[in-house]
């Protein structure tokens, strides 16, 4: 992608961690874990996920569509700041 | 897990894809990627997590609470088979 | 439903309240209120949905699948209450 | 909201079906209704509010940020395009 480097180490370091949780879960399948503990494993993943997606939506619209902090009109910039934080609220 | 061979390694096959929808989702932030693809490939990150999550809660259901098939209980047979149709439904 | 007089009151209490939030989303349309405004009341009524579905599960597993308050058999009780702790992670 | 009436319109639409299917399972909870039918009623119910949601994001995105099909500047008309298709994606 083509975002800012500092936005996206924190992506690789989040999609990292993301890859981390497959593997401990795939190590979890084939240990002797109860099947409620690789569950909640499992729901974590999911969380990071969300965290994830608000980040890429965050950054597409700041980058791709309008940024709150930088647009020269300042209606789009109103409108680029709610939508960012209503994404934050339905992926949190 | 506990669970029978068969149910294992389905449930291993859907974590390794899942580790690799993972390992395409750094490769994709690395490389010069649309963020908008990279939001694909999150969302279909998403759909197999959901689609894992259902298979170990029936499969919890099955092995660790009743299961719909064996149960002596008919009340208790029906309302596992219920309970596993909800949370398929929710989790589609 | 047939469950205990007292669960179903706090269950009706939730789904009124779910109905008072489509009221009001209804009247936020109809008035002059930012669009941003109305996808945070729309964010609240699916938190809401999701603590209904959350109670409702929990009570479809307590009186039609095993109780892991009064089940005889400890290993289906314990099942049971797993499974309860993990549908509410999932729609906390 | 002060979008276009016949946007306005489908948005009434859609919530007075959900405010609808609120009372639905109001009625349900009260009568001899089974806990899992309920819960497939309120699996809809969930259904129609990501529609909702869908929909009012997109013409957030459209009235307040940028309109795909109007916005002058080719780039931000492209993400505005791509955003809204991410939107539907995930609340689909």
């Amino acid at each position: 992608m083509s975002h800012a480097t500092k936005d996206k180490s924190k992506l690789l370091g989040r999609i990292r961690r993301i890859r981390g949780q497959a593997e401990a879960v795939e190590r979890a399948l084939g240990a002797e874990i109860g099947c409620a503990d690789v569950l909640m494993l499992v729901a974590s993943m999911r969380g990071a996920i969300n965290g994830l997606t608000a980040e890429l939506m965050e950054d597409h619209i700041r980058y791709h569509v309008a940024d709150p902090d930088h647009d020269s009109d300042a209606d789009r910039a109103r409108g680029a700041a709610e939508l960012i934080e209503v994404v934050r609220t339905y992926l949190k």
